[in-house]
């Protein structure tokens, strides 16, 4: 195997693929990664059995040239040095070779490392996916469903299937939940142009924040597959794939009550500043408590009280507040991530008394839907 | 006390003064921070008893008004909550009351913090320091000194007089130096309205680390002055204050080798840059080794070997290589370090032979110099 690459290109593939590898892999082999050479192009393979990843830099695209000189062939190199290896080589284009016993030689200017690699046949084979049955979003969009769910999956191995985000296709409604049984995130689109539907996949919170970090900012538009248990989500030079997460995902729409005694309409961000300078006083304590009275009909107090610190209290003018008045205490992190998911300057906060869950969606009525359970403080 | 005060002076200072104040602290008051209010300003204190930080806001300066109606009156407020608190708040002033009680509050808009203060009576009072024998020097000049010098101090108890840096005043030239007693580095600049001398100060490096993380990058002069076991700078508004370390510092002129064998000149960041890459297939091992050949007169080869994983070898082109073939091994991570102290883009290496101590130094012959030990490869 032999080919001369363009750096930068090299470089950002080789970031990638690093998300799915893992130094401490029960499997030996899975701490590299596998470099595969065609006429066509490179591929780049990292996995860590849960998460795969393959990046692939095509020889020849938009009429740039990004590899020349190929000589086919495939190898497994240590993935610890590479990434370093890559950034830190002189010019701006890299030679790679790799010999019948398996040494590799990365050149670039004057400087040369010879590497000990492994035989490629010993990787494991990504498993083939039936793919006819997908859907497409955008990009972007798809990143936007990400962060306004993902933050609330459990972190708690008690109850494994609330680790995930369960997603959900149906008469064209794509909906993202999460929920760690104190809060709930969730997130519904239209999908027009989809020729599958599935109403029981759980993708690890884990493999969801990793593909939010791959995934560019754009509109173009990622194809996403779905087995038994895999998921797949291709862009144009990108296959991700996850497994899916065991077991049967709770009715969580009991849980979303479905009337209102108190509705405030606040400004997102006056809120969210409010809240997070009454959560100061107790850093140490994960989940700190707020409390929040409504006075009159425009007016809130935010307080709270570490007792070996002190208090601290704000009023805030809000919008509006429309029926009964409301004292009620929930946790400043929870409300904190609900506010900062939300992504719009107005939101409406739906009460239905001190004990039960509430909502919290943006004011323009948007299918997000954030929901906390209120904390007890008598 | 009471007063208010602009919320950007207020938390520049906090920051500042911060940087003496720890949480595990064996004498409780000293993890808060203690603030005094005069009519002419107001100054905060922190300190752990090795470092001292008072920082001073005047309650005008140059025509602008800093702090308001003030009331005299000091108090001890606990740190770790303080620097976020005043940074969050919502306003541009911030008020700040302590009453009879020890209750401090802070308020901010709509926004009321209460704490529980401590009686400023029990903080300890800072030594009071003869600053008549003093010497002055541009601020940026003593963050360069530090920078050049103090990575070198040994990170071992074993020897504690090397985790500080020697500073010696005589003949009006001033020498900062360190070693940990593999490499060593000084720096010497001539001091020309100096009212004192002193040749055995021995400041701890953790003390100039802090000290340059507050120092800002400009020429005014900061004040110098030294007693038997303390050393004080001063800028217009910053008192710093640390211990010395006790003991003989070792005598070190003996070490730097009067005569060289083998003299190269090389361009200081061609040079870094190979040498970091020759590092990078050895990351765990903390000093990991390279190895220097000179081939003819403008060559240099530098390689690695890390026989788990491979090897790294590459040739620089150097401008002159005077005397004796050479053959030398020796850390790396020395050898970086030393370089980036140079700050000048030409460097001249002097060899004494393959087991003996080298010199570093800027091209232009400033006094700045790093001596690294080789390391035995056979």
């Amino acid at each position: 195997m032999k080919f001369i690459i363009r750096r930068d290109q090299l470089i950002a593939s080789v970031q990638d693929v690093m998300k799915a590898i893992s130094s401490r892999t029960v499997i030996p082999i899975l701490s590299g990664m596998k470099i595969e050479a065609k006429q066509h192009g490179i591929t780049l393979t990292g996995s860590d059995s849960d998460i795969s990843i393959e990046s692939y830099i095509p020889a020849e695209e938009d009429g740039n040239v990004n590899v020349e000189h190929i000589e086919e062939g495939s190898i497994v190199l240590q993935a610890k040095y590479f990434p370093d290896i890559v950034r830190k080589l002189p010019e701006n284009t890299v030679e790679i070779e790799a010999d019948d016993n398996l040494k590799i030689t990365i050149r670039s200017g004057k400087a040369e490392f010879n590497l000990n690699g492994q035989d490629a046949e010993e990787y494991p084979q990504l498993p083939k996916m039936q793919t006819d049955d997908n859907f497409e979003m955008p990009t972007d969009l798809l990143k936007s469903m990400i962060k306004q769910t993902v933050f609330a999956v459990s972190t708690m191995e008690t109850r494994p299937i609330l680790t995930g985000v369960h997603i959900k296709l149906e008469n064209n409604k794509l909906t993202f939940t999460a929920t760690d049984s104190h809060r709930l995130a969730s997130r519904e689109i239209p999908i027009v142009n989809g020729s599958t539907e599935f109403s029981s996949v759980v993708v690890p919170g884990k493999s969801l924040n990793e593909l939010n970090k791959i995934l560019n900012d754009t509109e173009d538009a990622v194809e996403i597959s779905v087995t038994n248990n895999q998921i797949l989500f291709r862009t144009r030079h990108l296959n991700f794939l996850s497994r899916l997460l065991d077991g049967n995902y709770p009715e969580t729409s009991r849980l979303i009550p479905d009337q209102s005694k108190t509705t405030l309409h606040v400004k997102t961000k006056e809120l969210l500043q409010t809240i997070d300078r009454a959560s100061l006083l107790a850093k140490e304590e994960r989940n700190n408590v707020v409390r929040l009275n409504t006075q009159g009909d425009n007016q809130v107090e935010i307080t709270s009280n570490s007792p070996e610190v002190g208090t601290v209290s704000e009023e805030i003018t809000v919008q509006s507040i429309e029926g009964e008045e409301l004292k009620i205490s929930f946790s400043s992190k929870y409300m904190i991530d609900a506010l900062k998911a939300i992504e719009y300057d107005e939101v409406q906060i739906e009460f239905t008394g001190a004990m039960r869950p509430f909502i919290i969606k943006p004011a323009n009525e948007d299918p997000i839907l954030q929901l906390i359970l209120p904390v007890r403080t008598y």
